[in-house]
């Protein structure tokens, strides 16, 4: 398998495509990686590679082609989610799933719960200045379903910690900097009580773990983020 | 892992739940299946099973108990999708996933195309009498994702299969009775153009071979399912 040619196209912008990013690294593949501009995309990439245009995507097999001239004979699969699961599947020696059926179901359901609960909230607060309970609320939720002491789930790291880091580091930078869709100010009260005060101690903790370990260093680009979502919810003077 | 005590939490009116039982009945897993009456859940089932009220629900591990005395040592899990792959998971030797990683990630495309497309247009036809215009384009398309002669991926059936048969089953039987939420006769039309009409001989064929299998006929009570839907599309004399 591992002999295939495998190209993600990928953008650092975008949290979907660091999930896919971050099993790759903490699978220690190597991988073919194409940047896409999110804002200027190359004009064979909806032919070629994904009709709805969305990144991560990826080619696996076919021929060994440059990543701008994508083979037809690749199949390309889309859906950061979908991904997370067939890295997982591609590298077993990384153990980015538990083995056990039951602790594999408690990686899905925690997976489920960010993309149904935390993803909303996040984008709630941060892309439309709601209320920052909900955002709290859930947060609390997502902390409660954290092992005591080690990572999502169990002591190992697993896909479940790929699907929530992206968007924990965003809230982290976006905040810290008061970017976002809310009165000024506000992010960054919201910052200290999520990132310092008591109520999410156990979080912190995680956060920490998750942000000091090589994937993460590897596949977020702060400064770019934050110079991006600085241009996407600039104040009016 | 099969000695593991297993209780399933079902409704014979809820298509979620014979996603599951399909697989589990595909399987030949031999587990405990409980009943819960949708308009009159027991007590104990959100304190002691599903805080949401949820079914399915599946309790997993723990001691030999009562299925209505559920132990607070076993495992709980909901989701019917999660529920698939877990069973997956649990029953290795009845391949209800391919083995080879790309093929895994169609049957989980298949899937999400279920939860995001189809789901959505059913209801919104079924549910809201909406036109039949938006449900025939992702039955279409759907169509379009089947292998050409086997199952949903390949010649196998998988959970992929589980997820969209009972939403068909259901189509079937209720436009064919004429029985949602649309004007007379509305039903009855879309049943013909869907169930026989040339544009979906594909699908058709599909939905043959789904049905014709035992695990179709274990889990799909025609007439209670129907008799649900009658009293809740009842329309005005």
């Amino acid at each position: 398998m591992a002999t295939e040619q495998i190209t993600l196209y990928s953008s650092k912008a975008c949290p979907f495509c660091q999930r896919v990013e971050l099993a790759i690294s903490e699978a220690g593949a190597n991988i073919n990686r194409y940047e896409i501009d999110l804002s200027n995309k190359p004009d064979w990439y909806a032919s070629k590679i994904s009709s709805s245009g969305k990144v991560p995507s990826l080619a696996y097999g076919g021929p060994k082609v440059s990543p701008d001239l994508p083979s037809p004979e690749s199949t390309k699969i889309a859906e950061s989610l979908i991904l997370l699961e067939f890295v997982a599947d591609l590298y077993p020696d990384a153990h980015l799933l538990p083995g056990a059926p039951i602790e594999r179901a408690q990686v899905r359901f925690f997976i489920d719960a960010v993309s149904t609960k935390v993803l909303p909230a996040y984008a709630g607060f941060v892309m439309r200045g709601e209320p920052k309970e909900k955002l709290f609320g859930v947060l609390e939720d997502a902390q409660a379903l954290l092992s005591p002491a080690g990572f999502a789930v169990g002591n190992s790291w697993t896909i479940a910690d790929a699907a929530i880091a992206p968007f924990l580091g965003r809230l982290d930078l976006m905040l810290g900097n008061d970017v976002g869709k809310f009165e000024e100010g506000v992010g960054r009260a919201a910052h200290a009580e999520i990132f310092e005060g008591d109520r999410f101690a156990r979080l912190q903790k995680y956060y920490k773990d998750l942000t000091g370990r090589k994937s993460w260093k590897a596949t977020f680009d702060g400064e770019y983020i934050l110079d991006n979502s600085r241009a996407r919810f600039a104040r009016a003077a």
